[in-house]
């Protein structure tokens, strides 16, 4: 584990907000930091220098959609996951867990394994803790995900407690499981909105002393204000030298109000996919390109962004191409956003050093 | 029309191929030369910046598409088309007259103009020689048509007589409607696979003085070699010291055919469409992407080629990325087929200079 690292440079005195430098084998992750979706080894419609034209630093790829097509077998085949999607930066792979439980047909769970039928053609497929690290190993990303089980965010207590004593009990043998040393493995604290649920399942996961933890659970159709309240609870529980990565949040403010809490590590497919849907991130609120107003604007989507959609194309030019169907347009949508996404942690991370980070905030909801 | 200039550099001693420079108001061209097509002012799926990395000189935007969404107006609202679409090289527009005649209902058509429901919406539209001219004035290209009648090419002589008469009836009245001096308006020559048609049509428009001639009518169904021998016929009628150019053509071989018959210009939708239908072109012939061959393949599409595509993507990964329906497929796919139309034009050029386009042309059927 001598590739990994994890230096803390700054911590903001306001807040619990942190800056910090990760070490992986692909490179260095400064934090906080935001990685796009790449769910099937892919940005949705990006090359991957125009993802580091935006500042992109790290990429997450999905495990479940990746293990179905092409298959871990046929991504190590063909050298591994940053090989294969050409991006020589680091890569975090999930476990496969969230999608088992959202996307597909869940068809038995027992402590063993999950049982399921893909989305895709409903063929029968089994997930253990020992095959996720399996195939994780085999795509090769720098950091993995121990196998969770991710219950409804509205399930009874006793679920949401029977899913955090099996996620830690997978978690033991994911850890056992592991056989390369060149990847950093997650555990994955859930509980819901549960504070006593979330302590358990911190204790258990903190004797396993993974490299960093994972914060699962949460963006999945709670209120805002139950997510931050967790946040408060849980993230005092975790290693202030390790990274925290919360899954699949979210939001812009959610993002800010993660980071006050000391989260280190984002993704979230809101940049790319609104983008896609004509749903534009801008410094003056969100924009909808398909509106008949943007026909003869040529203005940019935002004079403050320096990106290259905003460079070189007028918000009436991107409507004509979203009202005609047109690939560039979820294409110049996406990219903007991605690069709204890392200009906001950008920008987050020099408060952070300034110690301006509630200042940060409080300016970003005016 | 003192921003245009056409210089012939070189003329190869055993065919009619020539190599020269074109002046426009947006930079020079190379020719013989291949335009990538931007229907809708965006070749789909790609960035301008791409475009250029890869060779392309020259764009074609289509009237008749521009004319309906976002219409003429907005896009010289928007400051014209090469603003609009960020594209400052030179840009050529077809006048509308193959799109009303193949894709829109027709409803009536006399000399006056053309009458036709949109394939869009249905709504009735009018399109008449002037008209066509100022919707090409207003998108601003540096290179523009005139309207022509397109009949098919197994019209009854009698109907393509008819349609090459009125095709110089209508570049009459585009010359007089003309009002911009800073656009090339080339006449196009009609008359199916017919010699003294192609002669009569010819005939007619020279006396017009255009400052280039188009070949129209051909690539519309007729056999390959009724292609080449009517560009036999009708390229030498052509004054040598102004640009040809081969409307809506084609294959790599046609391209070659013609270029050694005295062509400069060419445009086709083939390296685009074919791309985003997983259809790449190589230096060893057609390579379909969505084959299980390519599953575990980890070659570049074409060992020979330096586009972005090759010099970093495998066949397994291009392959993966159409069979799951990722956008990014068709993307590299286009990418790579306009660098390999590029290529082919760019190495025909260096073989006319050095008097092998013969050669040329026999290497390239091995």
């Amino acid at each position: 584990m001598t590739a990994f690292g994890f230096q803390i440079d700054e911590t903001d005195l306001g807040t619990s907000a942190r800056c910090g430098r990760w070490t992986t084998p692909h490179g260095e992750v400064q934090t906080p930091a935001f990685m796009p979706v790449g769910t099937l080894a892919t940005v949705k419609g990006l090359m991957p220098d125009q993802l580091r034209e935006v500042g992109v630093q790290m990429l997450l790829g999905n495990t479940y959609h990746l293990a179905l097509r092409p298959g871990a077998e046929v991504v190590a085949e063909l050298g591994g996951l940053h090989s294969f999607m050409g991006w020589n930066g680091p890569i975090l792979t999930d476990s496969g867990g969230f999608q088992v439980f959202s996307l597909a047909r869940l068809t038995r769970i027992d402590d063993r394994q999950v049982v399921f039928r893909s989305h895709i053609d409903g063929n029968l497929f089994e997930l253990s803790p020992e095959e996720a690290v399996r195939i994780q190993e085999l795509l090769g990303a720098d950091c993995i995900m121990c196998l969770d089980e991710c219950p409804p965010h509205d399930a009874p207590a006793e679920r949401l407690r029977e899913a955090v004593d099996r996620t830690t009990l997978w978690a033991a043998r994911s850890r056992e499981a592991q056989r390369r040393d060149d990847q950093a493995l997650f555990g994955i604290v859930q509980g819901g909105t549960d504070r006593g649920l979330r302590e358990r399942s911190a204790e258990g996961l903190l004797r396993l002393d993974f490299p960093g933890y994972a914060v699962g659970g949460l963006s999945v159709g709670e209120e805002s204000e139950a997510m931050y309240r967790t946040l408060d609870w849980t993230v005092p529980l975790l290693p202030a030298d390790r990274p925290r990565y919360l899954m699949g949040v979210g939001r812009p403010i959610d993002l800010i109000e993660a980071v006050l809490r000391g989260i280190d590590l984002f993704d979230c497919v809101m940049p790319t996919r609104n983008g896609r849907n004509a749903m534009a991130f801008t410094s003056t609120g969100p924009m909808r390109l398909r509106n008949a107003r943007f026909q003869r604007d040529e203005r940019p989507l935002d004079a403050d962004c320096h990106c290259p959609t905003c460079r070189q194309f007028s918000r009436g030019y991107l409507r004509h191409l979203f009202v005609s169907g047109e690939m560039l347009g979820p294409i110049l949508l996406s990219l903007h956003n991605i690069a709204y996404y890392q200009t906001l942690l950008a920008d987050l991370r020099t408060a952070i050093r300034q110690n301006r980070a509630r200042e940060f905030h409080a300016a970003y909801l005016c």
